[in-house]
């Protein structure tokens, strides 16, 4: 096994040890509450990292692309949750995909693309798993709890044959929430709208089993889940910057770091080249929002200590500049040529995509494993 | 062939017209500047594109990753340029594709780099074509052209019997300017500076047989090269908005496009939902910074125009919020689901880079070919 010090820079590194606790931190808060766990593997992209996140070799897991749903499917996993409102284009892929035994459920927002579903089922003779996405907290898609549309959905799927299997609500806006109280009240706002809509829903006659709510942030605050069955989150596996600045993990509970390179130094603006730039980071800037704005990341040791406030102030495609979180130019240049860093990144899911595989770190710096990723549609 | 409307969306679309015909305006470009042209392709990473773009099959070309080297090697290019201050990390990886057959020129703008380089190449026996890096315009890495550390390193490289191939400078500020005059100085600037830097290493003895200068913009509005003999550039083979924002392109040579679907409406706020996010388009929000900001990227029709002033306001991974510029509600919600779009992006790196493959559109909407390009390191 190689060193980390060994590594052609930049590498994606995944601190297994920390991964697992992250893990183990979920599986508890999941018991607690007492609900069903759906982790979301659009972050990780990687059935080595699922693997340890799920409940069974067959899931249930939640995807972000039908490449996703295809890739883990082929390793075992049958019951799988396409969480973006399915379009017309896709339906030939979903077929592909039932045709070798997925359970694979589709989510809908509006009565256009419920008709479009129905006809496609009817043609084709095949069930679908569909649920109602419902909006939550104002922040992306879906139908508010207490709409008219709603119920025409719901509606208009039973009397064409499609059962709703249930409704679903991912309460993006925490991840713009500013403390730990205002995560809470999402959470709380999260649950009862998507209670509230399943509901409605069964006071119509409609049976809606599922009742399926979940982000990082407030699977990791919630206080209680009465009446959600299943809970989805996925970046909680590697956390990230914009986590941190959060409150919902320590900088040491970040398992995603950049290895990277000095390439060179600007000693007159107190700037240190790196080789890792915005390919290496990606173009995330989820701390420019917060509080402590983290730039492109932050710049730690080999064992994963943050050095002395140094960011990776500027990025470009393969170039990073590396300075002191306040530009001063005194004490702020000294590593030498060749030096290897780890960068933290911002946002986990943009940053792993840039890769093909994770880098697993073990104990004492010690590479102890390649595992691929996957990307594209 | 399929046509456009049957492809799963997102996708990467490549117009080949608007792509040849930017490569002959470079092209024209290089031939009345009279220098040689060593085009970049970190933009496109893909055989297919830089075989229109080089000179000879056998290059020049520059790249931005060995991997991209190690790629354009396999398929028969010789003469490579890798752009970037070369790490100790690396050098196994240069030694490698050397003893492949590959004229790899290498960088450096420290004296530090040049003795472990120099040691290196002593070490292994064998040759590094190295250029230094000059800083023409205070953007990035590099010495100054009038620096004391400009001779340093090239009496450092002669003395230990490391010949100094020349000098290369890339004026990245001209993606800053606001005028097609200010690209025009700027390209007086980037030339002036390595040609001076070249003339001092001339005087002290050292050769410098190349002068390597280049960036879109100012490749594209130079007026003269004098003392220049080598012209690099990538982005034009696509374009971008940024580009366009400079006024080195119009919007309709802009080649790439990403084809995205609507899946849904949020009729009280403006919105059109797109299955087409961050992960799709990339992070880059280049025009953020240019008098016309495009978000994340201008909605076109499948023919390439522009539809009212329609934007990618927002983004998630896999979800686009799509309204009008002016976020106003009325007339932006006419898209009905399952209408397929083409978003132009910010940066055509950036964007293209979060494909696997480019589906090439000729004539008429057809989908001609796939070509495949590569990512990572």
């Amino acid at each position: 096994m190689p060193m980390l010090e060994q590594l052609e820079t930049p590498a994606l590194l995944l601190d297994e040890a920390r991964m697992d606790r992250n893990i183990e931190r979920m599986r508890n808060r999941v018991r607690r509450l007492g609900v069903s766990f759906r982790p979301h593997v659009k972050t990780n992209k990687c059935m080595d990292v699922a693997r340890r996140m799920m409940e069974t070799p067959e899931g249930p897991i939640t995807v972000s692309t039908l490449l996703e749903a295809e890739y883990f499917a082929a390793r075992g996993v049958k019951d799988i949750l396409y969480a973006v409102c399915i379009a017309p284009n896709k339906l030939d892929h979903v077929a592909a995909l039932q045709d070798k035994g997925v359970r694979l459920s589709l989510l809908v927002d509006n009565v256009e693309t419920a008709r479009l579903l129905a006809a496609w089922a009817k043609v084709r003779g095949c069930r679908a798993d569909v649920l109602v996405e419902v909006d939550s907290d104002g922040h992306r898609s879906g139908v508010k709890p207490d709409s008219a549309a709603l119920l025409e959905i719901g509606r208009y799927l039973e009397g064409a044959g499609v059962p709703v299997k249930g409704v679903l609500t991912h309460a993006g806006s925490s991840y713009d929430c500013r403390s730990v109280e205002a995560i809470r009240a999402m959470a709380e706002q999260e649950r009862a709208g998507a209670v509230h809509a399943a509901g409605r829903l069964r006071e119509a006659g409609i049976e809606c089993p599922v009742v399926s709510v979940g982000s990082t942030p407030t699977a990791l605050f919630a206080e209680n889940l009465a009446g959600v069955t299943e809970l989805r989150a996925g970046v909680f596996v590697f956390f990230d910057l914009v986590m941190a600045g959060l409150g919902a993990c320590r900088l040491d509970d970040i398992a995603l770091s950049v290895l990277a390179t000095v390439i060179g130094h600007r000693p007159d603006k107190g700037w240190t080249l790196l080789d890792a730039g915005w390919m290496a980071m990606s173009r995330d800037r989820g701390t420019a929002s917060q509080p402590v704005d983290q730039r492109y990341g932050l710049v730690c040791d080999l064992d994963g200590h943050p050095i002395d406030d140094l960011l990776l102030l500027e990025a470009n495609q393969e170039h990073g500049i590396m300075g002191h979180r306040s530009r001063k130019i005194e004490g702020a240049l000294h590593l030498p040529v060749g030096t290897q860093v780890r960068i933290l990144p911002n946002h986990a899911c943009a940053t792993a995509a840039q890769y093909g595989q994770h880098k697993v770190l073990g104990p004492g710096r010690e590479v102890v494993a390649t595992w691929q990723r996957i990307s594209g549609w």
